[in-house]
């Protein structure tokens, strides 16, 4: 089995190894393997990659983006495929959809399974109207199917079905695949830091692109678009992470801007804060980067003091982050740190310990601190069985509560955002309102708000940092005010 | 009801007035209201808006992109409405979700139902959950749901469910309105006709913007990244009608390549003929352009040929065009000046007439002459009750069948190509092989294809072009090469 195949885009962009998913299986039949629910002989485990879907009732095909999970098991990238892995052997099946002649001239070149079978490292490539006969030659004593619930979403995922499944009725389980694959997921290979670490540098340098090319007057989408465009034409990354958040002025507040509902489509202003969280994904492993900075590039004070606030308690978090670590604490050191500088400033008052009581991070940085990231930007695993959501403010919207281990990939995003329903909220409840001055948040109401995020691996004593923007005060009105230079380690 | 809203995305992009989906509606209700198996008076139709997907079990959502049918009548931009009118006073209403407070932190302040009245000019906004309260206060006596088989994709669109609609089930109709909406987006308002104009017009500077780009060296996929960037930044259009073809050499003769299975990822070539099929799409009004020439910026001896012989039949058929002539002759008309050209260059030996009745055209051009183009790109209507589909090669891909009318909107993309499965399958069938010259065929067989498509509107004695891009080989020539100039007649 040749392990030397790779996918890349061509040109600068990333080789990625076959080789990364062989081990991600390898990784997974171990702890298959090791849990004695799962048979010595027999095991069988099916996934269903993704459909190419049509857009309502049209024959308009939305660009298709493989399911995760099919993608960190098989890193197969064509649409309607399933894959099979026998747990004791690791012996790889895949099917692929059988096409009719006529593709040929609408699709282009049927490729035979001896293709597929080069291209993606595996040990077998047969039909998916196969499935039942191949499935039958296994003789499985088990036939795992992946069903679970995605603590993001809170939707379960679709079991693999195909034609012919109730002959395997007396040996299907679907209890045992997900937690396991999902606790896979959650550490990060070498090889899949490579990707990640990739990505993150195609993201980095086109925030930075978009650094110098914003001035007021613009739309905010014209900078979705020219972000985009870095990502794709010299980074091979057709497919963005997520809607792109362009928040300018009073936007930057809203956490989740850019949707249909508010789509990028505001006029930036002289003196706004922009607010701009995009990441590129490429084959299907995703960045996450946050970068906030004056729309004309130079910091006003009060900018300033916000931003250095957010800024603080980045790089706490980021100096505190290592194996053993646990998730919430660093939340809460966030929290606490932004308090501090709001108090710094004058704009809260009293003692940072008594407000963390009162869950007044909150009021400012109504999300979690940051998430897992991997071949999804909200990447699985925060929850795992036995761990519990917070119910209070805040603490509520982690995305993850668990102990730090090397090899984890996730963000550290703090934020300060003056978002008015909150706001007034904290001004009518008295254990809140005491610590604010009221005279000075008025003033504060318009401004928005800053994020931070960087992208990370937890390593063996620390983290490695993958997002490489400017961000201090100062960096960043260097690179905004004299933009012929490049930026960046890389360069 | 002020018809004075518009939706634009700023700068200079159009202002489309919501006076448009009055019109549209108008029509609608004109045409049910002449229907005698439409009630008098309370008939009520309801439609349900696109919804906000989430991507498999992922909380990852894709951007929204409105149901066209949704669209056509409410012009709405946001997910997860419905839309009623009753048919007989023409009184709208339109349904919105009902928000949680929580909205306001992530996504943006939550607007009332007045916003929703005022932005798109309708009479009355109601939330979702209050649906069977106020079509009850309607007292339907027809309550019309949408129901259908697209023709082009074969799918049945969803027919509007909400929670007691149960209540409803006495006057359910699901039969009468498919059509009848259907037939109506069949022919463009003025209003309509401006935002496709407008659209165009984009698509066709963001093709010239590429075309002065491409060189020999570069990835099929950053033309495509630059076309996609050029329409967003600059025409406001953050989708495309459809994933963009960028087939370069061999890849030219792929008639839909650029999907997942063949991602746009080739290197050009000197000496490739390019294909680009692509389109912008503004505000949920599609474009549809494809323009084909030299990567390096030079006809070849042949490339000339075969270009030639498709922009005769391009031109034949755009001067052919008007009221009363019917589709599949004009499929026919492309044809046969294909064929002729292809006799004149050597390629093929004796009487077209003759090549016609064994189907030689579908050889080279297996894909119908055009379509009907609107809010989507193969827009609805094209095979009303009544009309059949052909079983011959070529005329069974016709997407419409139908007589011309003033104010369709069709493209017009006769093509050839060289696609090893359909040259072979002639070559093996006496009837065809009898025409070719063999080995002139053989040296062609690396050429890929040429495709012109235009958008065309038909008036009442001829064809409006929308489309404004080099075609002749001269004009592609000089554009390509001395690429500093603007071009099109609106500059
Ligand atoms: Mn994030
Ligand atoms: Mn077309």
């Amino acid at each position: 089995m040749a392990a030397s195949k790779c996918f890349s885009m061509g040109a600068e962009t990333l080789k990625v190894p076959m080789s990364l998913f062989s081990l991600n299986r390898q990784r997974l039949m171990k702890s298959l393997s090791d849990n004695p629910e799962v048979p010595n002989t027999g095991a069988v485990l099916l996934l269903e990659g993704g459909k190419q879907e049509t857009r309502y009732c049209s024959d308009h095909e939305p660009e298709f983006r493989q399911e995760s999970y099919f993608h960190w098991l098989f890193g197969v990238t064509e649409a309607d495929c399933f894959g099979a892995v026998e747990v004791s052997s690791g012996r790889v099946t895949l099917f692929v959809p059988r096409l009719p002649p006529e593709y040929a001239i609408w699709m282009g070149e049927i490729h035979p399974p001896d293709y597929f079978k080069q291209k993606y490292c595996v040990d077998r490539v047969s039909f998916v109207d196969e499935i039942p006969s191949v499935l039958n030659e296994m003789k499985p004593t088990m036939l795992m199917l992946l069903n679970g619930v995605n603590t993001d979403s809170g939707n379960t995922c679709k079991e693999a079905y195909f034609d012919g499944i109730g002959k395997f009725k007396s040996v299907l389980n679907n209890k045992l695949l997900h937690p396991m694959i999902m606790e896979c997921r959650v550490i990060k290979t070498p090889e899949e830091i490579e990707v990640l670490r990739y990505v993150n540098q195609v993201s980095s340098k086109a925030h930075c692109e978009v650094m110098r090319a914003v001035k007021p007057g613009m739309l905010e989408y014209q900078l979705e678009s020219l972000f985009k465009h870095h990502c794709y034409s010299i980074g091979g990354c057709r497919h963005c992470s997520y809607t792109c958040i362009c928040g300018t002025g009073v936007n930057s507040a809203v956490l989740h801007y850019g949707h249909a509902g508010a789509p990028n489509d505001r006029k930036i202003e002289e003196g706004d804060m922009c607010l701009f969280d995009m990441g590129g994904e490429y084959y299907c492993f995703t960045s996450d980067i946050t970068c906030s900075f004056p729309a004309n590039g130079k910091f006003t004070p009060t900018q300033k003091l916000i931003y250095n606030a957010v800024y603080r308690a980045s790089r706490a978090v980021l100096s505190a982050v290592k194996p053993g670590i646990n998730w919430v604490d660093m939340h809460c050191l966030a929290e606490s740190a932004i308090l501090s500088a709001l108090v710094g400033m004058g704009l809260l008052l009293g003692n940072v310990e008594d407000m963390m009581r009162v869950r007044m991070g909150a009021v400012f940085m109504p999300h979690g601190l940051g998430h897992f990231m991997g071949c999804d930007v909200h990447d699985v695993g925060g929850y795992p069985e036995g761990t519990t959501r917070s119910t209070e403010p805040g603490l509520k919207s982690l995305r993850t509560v668990r102990t730090l281990q090397e090899g984890m990939c996730l963000t550290i995003e703090p934020g300060c955002y003056f978002i008015a329903c909150l706001l007034d909220k904290a001004l009518s409840d008295p254990s809140q309102s005491c610590f604010i001055n009221k005279d000075m948040l008025e003033t504060l109401r318009g401004f928005g708000g800053v994020r931070i995020e960087d992208d990370i691996i937890v390593t063996s004593s620390g983290a490695e940092l993958l997002t490489d923007v400017p961000r201090t005060v100062q960096e960043i009105e260097e690179w905004m005010q004299n933009g012929n230079k490049t930026w960046g380690k890389n360069n």
